[in-house]
């Protein structure tokens, strides 16, 4: 520890005068990979006795959707997810008109599924180690030599075992910040139906501000179903309906697809999010939201537009402020300061005058704060942070993806960006082709906020906003762009990308003709990333990862990282400040937190059922389950495997698992498997998908 | 100093590594108060010979105009400042139709001059010290009781020396944080005419782009006329107007009002600023913005309503941009602990075991960050935030204003909230008489926007929340109070005011309902606020203020509190990191910028009077002098006493200046006389105003 500088002493001095504490995973705590799960510790800890063949059983049950989990729960490919993952799905095969937001999704048959346009789900299926290879690949590189290597070795590793297979995905996970890779073989179905969604009012009950909180009322739960052939897929292991009253205390596993925490970064990495990332992301949302409130309030139609997008918006923004207090609390600061002082006297005890992997760390961070609002607003892809590119105009991703698509097919798959790698192209076509609306007008919003907030972040006289816009003005460019372009017609992507860079390169679209235009620029920024943030980076965690496994053992599960994790825990309230509640809510608590003004008005139907509904089922839950988002739409099992709830929530307090555990706070939210019933008995009319749950 | 907690603990021992720096004052630093300026060290360091009867005369040429500063410039009353602090002024006088904004205004006689709504100017006349007073009026109390004996005190002093006097305004002003106490006297005019705006596009060429940077191309000049009797005023003392080329190195002094700085605050304290108040006031600043920018493209008219209000905003929001960069920079914040911990070494050395300042505002800091958010929502008046109550809207505040004179007028000045004391209520009334024009769907979106933050920050089942909102939602609450009142009409306000309680307790107005309706939980935040932050802080500050005149003697200056200030320093450009110009731009250098797409295209008569404007004319300069907000408008003048220009603003760098001072970074932004000369004599036809400047 030789390179000690004030600011790093500084976190060493109010760290050792507080309670050091290890980094070992605590009872409860750690998004465990399916094949490194601590099953004595488990069954220990909340008295079950799970096997490995429990495990393989619940993994095969297990569901990626998206940015979403689920879990099956029939034989014939019923999927159960929450209701704000279909909501993509819903606002797509809905119209101002006929709009299933408002009445919910309910087809009397089978046959009347609707497909989700673009949608695919994934099983995990099997899982290699790989890290060798991986590790080899970038040995003796720097820089992007590095980056580029490894991506093209794990594009390689891909494509050598799923080929060309349409129903297989292949996947390299970088586990550990780069201490472990493993290759992930999913079963894959590009055929998902809607089976069941409610009225959105049942789902999101008192909105944004009941968001991230509890107590909670939400019926945030929705079918789907995986087709194979045209004909429902057939899935002989899949989670036993159990919607009997649940039992505090009852020990649970949760099994799904957490997004992205940061728990191993270091102090200086973390002081970077507080400082740079966060605030960046959170103020530009801020302003896109007002935006789009007002852009809602304009009429019916721009309100029908604008509900699907503000919801997701404000859901993140939420995350983020979560997020943001969590890094800004001085007592969780001195918490992660402590464990980070551990490791550095466990690390400097092995390794003496060894290399220091803190100190590398920290010579990113300048580096790191300098770039990341280019990279951000212009590329995308930091893996630190959520601003969206070009504010997510559809439009824009897809002209994107058509121009470099068209690009970087020209050259051979390891030489490409690895999105664009041989076995990733499946993928990228399934979402270029897919039958989406499109909102012109929305879209214009969204790409001027974007040029505006980039020329604003980065300065008007930065060459690349010069790049950017020329001569015009956000609101000019925006116009144009939108109002010329043909990308809205799937037929026009589907010519473009088959056409390749000859049909691309003679386009007259506008947008296409912009992202011609900006590649350079963009594209730059992204080398300069991976060289000077991504490269270092990777190659100090890698190295922190090996000192923390020599350290601490196999007692340390990976940051989250969007795959296929295992959590367990119990049915339980909640008793801090600001969080104090037992772990149930009621519909009798629903009838009485309505107001019925807007959010906090019940859904039509669902009001219309009351009678029918009994008043002392069951809504929602919290469980001490570790979590973090992405974790939506988990299936929630007890210790016999069967299905109790799905995860659709947490607190704003457990924002803070994203950069380290605290039991005390962490509550995951769940809906349970009694609500979801009587929704769908007693309200919806959808008695077919109660007798296929069992019957109960 | 015993009570180092960890986390101080952390600040020293990162201090103790950089280089300890000493509080006091450096050569150009300061924000100094007229009767301490320091005359020897400026004249050493500038090489110049200004004396007290130049300080007396620059002081009585000086002008505070509204949040803003200005200088009298001729003997009959014409005044100049900034564009934007008139650009309030201009849009009350202006329709969509006649949009003075647009066209500049131009009054070719005296007699077309207009009077601004509510404008008031007052000129420093008399600093007597009265700290004997207000420190024994709080001794021996705590809480609420200290900060309302200090402000019934205070109230007394004002009313005792200036009575009912109307040309006269009496203030007690705070600085060095309690250290010392001053009546300020000021002559007062209330009939404030405007003599001269451009086209605002001419004052803001760059808009909200180029705010907060250099080099600049900004004739944010305007000139307002004081009018006593209904005549021009006498104004035999003012500065003589230089329209000279300036010259790179030249001694200035830069007479204003700045704003607020917080460089006396505790390393604690600004970690609660960073942590809570920017964040809080940023995140929902932005998301007015979005909506406010958004109505604007709505139509015409919302362009014309929305434009002075989105102005006003973006500078708020673009300097908080500033102040968080600063905050969250490590090498500035290891200046700031570097000189607390000098101040520290001090203090233990002087005092060894006494009582710890220090230790008592770290207690403060919890309680401040928990009741922030309410505080700022709900009544404002923090003192460290920029959150508008109510959004801003216009007629919310004339309703508090309303119903809280009627309910406090009922109780002895002593008595009430300090704002209504007997010495105070002249300007309360020349407020809420006004004549000013009220955009009633723009007053709807502020309230809609505030009531949906309070509900946010607050959370929906906070009981305060619940006041304010019942059972309605911010939407239809916020249109019911708009579309319902008449309180626009400023017959009404009078009559409503001239009534008292009883006509306020008897009106059906539903905005003044809705005032009455929330004095309650409004007044109790207030009075939790007082007493556990306000009080506490008074009284440790004070403190420390006395142990900063023990350790560095009369070398330090008061933090900014918007009273008349003298800096002093060069005209000089910048050469670090981000920020490297010469001191000045040119009409060359505009023509050169433009691009014809808002915000860079060229007023229309100012591009028409092209040929005409020497392209060499200098239009901008910067300088060294120690600057913050509120600034603006503060007459530049020579060592001869000339005047050289108007500051108008900084750099986004520069607003570290809020927390400390930084001579690398610190630059003014001025417009010239030069470029206002050939303004008003090639561009705008206002060869009178030439003539009466002096004719060159």
């Amino acid at each position: 520890m030789r390179h000690l500088t004030p600011a790093r002493h500084a976190i060493w001095a109010a760290a050792l005068l507080t309670l050091a504490a290890g980094s070992a995973a605590k009872a409860e705590e750690g998004m465990w990979t399916f094949d490194n799960f601590p099953i004595a510790r488990a069954n220990q800890t909340l008295g079950t006795s799970i096997d490995q063949a429990w495990l393989d059983r619940v993994r095969l049950s297990s569901v990626k959707f998206g940015g979403c989990s689920a879990g099956i729960v029939s034989g014939e490919g019923l999927v159960m997810t929450n209701n704000h993952c279909v909501a993509t799905c819903v606002a797509n095969i809905s119209t101002q008109a006929v709009n299933y937001a408002e009445t919910g999704f309910t087809p009397r048959a089978r046959e009347e599924e609707v497909k989700c346009p673009g949608g695919t789900a994934e099983v995990l299926t099997d899982i290699s180690d790989v890290t060798e290879r991986m590790q080899a690949a970038g040995a003796g590189l720097e820089g992007q030599a590095f980056t580029q290597a490894r991506d093209a070795e794990a594009g390689r590793i891909e494509q050598e075992a799923c080929g060309g297979a349409a129903d297989k995905r292949c996947q390299v996970v970088t586990l550990y910040r780069g201490g472990q890779f493993k290759l992930y073989t999913y079963k894959k179905y590009s055929d998902v139906r809607l089976a069941f969604a409610p009225e959105d009012r049942a789902a999101t009950f008192g909105g944004d501000l009941d968001n991230f909180s509890f107590p909670r009322f939400a019926i945030d739960a929705a079918f789907i179903r995986l087709y194979e052939n045209d004909a429902p897929a057939q899935t002989p292991t899949h989670f036993k309906w159990n919607p009997a009253k649940p039992v505090e205390g009852t020990p649970v596993f949760v099994a799904g697809s957490p997004g992205a925490t940061q728990r191993l970064l270091t102090m200086d990495q973390l002081m970077t999010v507080r400082d740079v990332v966060l605030p960046l992301d959170q103020l530009i949302a801020s302003e896109l939201r007002g935006r789009l409130i007002r852009y809602s309030e304009e009429g019916e139609r721009q309100a029908f537009e604008a509900m699907d997008p503000i919801v997701g918006l404000e859901n993140t923004y939420k995350r983020g402020l979560g997020r943001m207090r969590a890094l800004t609390d001085p007592q969780f600061m001195d918490m992660k300061a402590a464990a980070e002082v551990d490791f550095m006297q466990r690390y400097a005890a092995a390794n003496g005058d060894g290399p220091d992997p803190w100190g590398a760390l920290e010579a990113v961070q300048p580096i790191q704060r300098e770039l990341y609002p280019a990279m951000a607003l212009l590329e995308g892809g930091t893996g630190v942070g959520t601003t969206p590119v070009a504010g997510g105009s559809q439009l824009f991703l897809w002209a994107r993806t058509l121009v470099r698509g068209a690009q970087e097919r020209e050259k051979a798959s390891a030489e490409r960006l690895p999105e664009y790698a041989d076995s990733r192209l499946a993928g990228v076509q399934s979402g270029l082709f897919a039958e989406r609306p499109v909102y012109p007008e929305l879209e214009q919003v969204r790409l001027e906020w974007w040029l505006s907030k980039t020329r604003e972040w980065l300065t008007v006289d930065n060459p690349d906003v010069r790049a950017l816009l020329g001569r015009e003005s956000p609101e000019g460019l925006s116009a144009r762009l939108v109002e010329g372009t043909k990308l809205a017609d799937p037929a026009v992507r589907r010519a473009l990308w088959e056409g390749g860079l000859q049909a691309v390169q003679a386009s007259d679209d506008p947008l296409i003709r912009y992202l011609l235009s900006i590649q350079e620029p963009t594209r730059a920024i992204r080398a300069d990333w991976e060289s000077r943030v991504q490269a270092p980076t990777d190659q100090a965690s890698e190295r922190l990862a090996a000192a923390r496994f020599a350290a601490y053992g196999d007692s340390v599960y990976p940051d989250a990282t969007g795959t296929l994790r295992l959590t367990y825990g119990k049915i339980e309230g909640s008793d801090v400040p600001g969080q104090r509640w037992g772990p149930f809510t009621t519909f009798d608590g629903l009838w009485d937190r309505a107001t019925g003004a807007a959010p906090f008005d019940v859904a039509p139907k669902l009001l219309a059922a009351k009678d029918r509904i009994p008043a002392d089922t069951v809504m929602n839950m919290t469980l001490s389950s570790d979590t973090i988002g992405g974790s939506s739409g988990s299936p929630v099992v007890n210790a016999e495997g069967e299905i109790l709830g799905a995860n659709f929530d947490s607190t704003v307090l457990t924002q803070r698992n994203a950069y380290g555990y605290d039991r005390n706070v962490n509550r995951s939210v769940i809906v349970t498997t009694g609500a979801v019933t009587t929704a769908l008995r007693d309200v919806y009319g959808m008695e077919r998908l109660v007798a296929e749950l069992g019957g109960r």
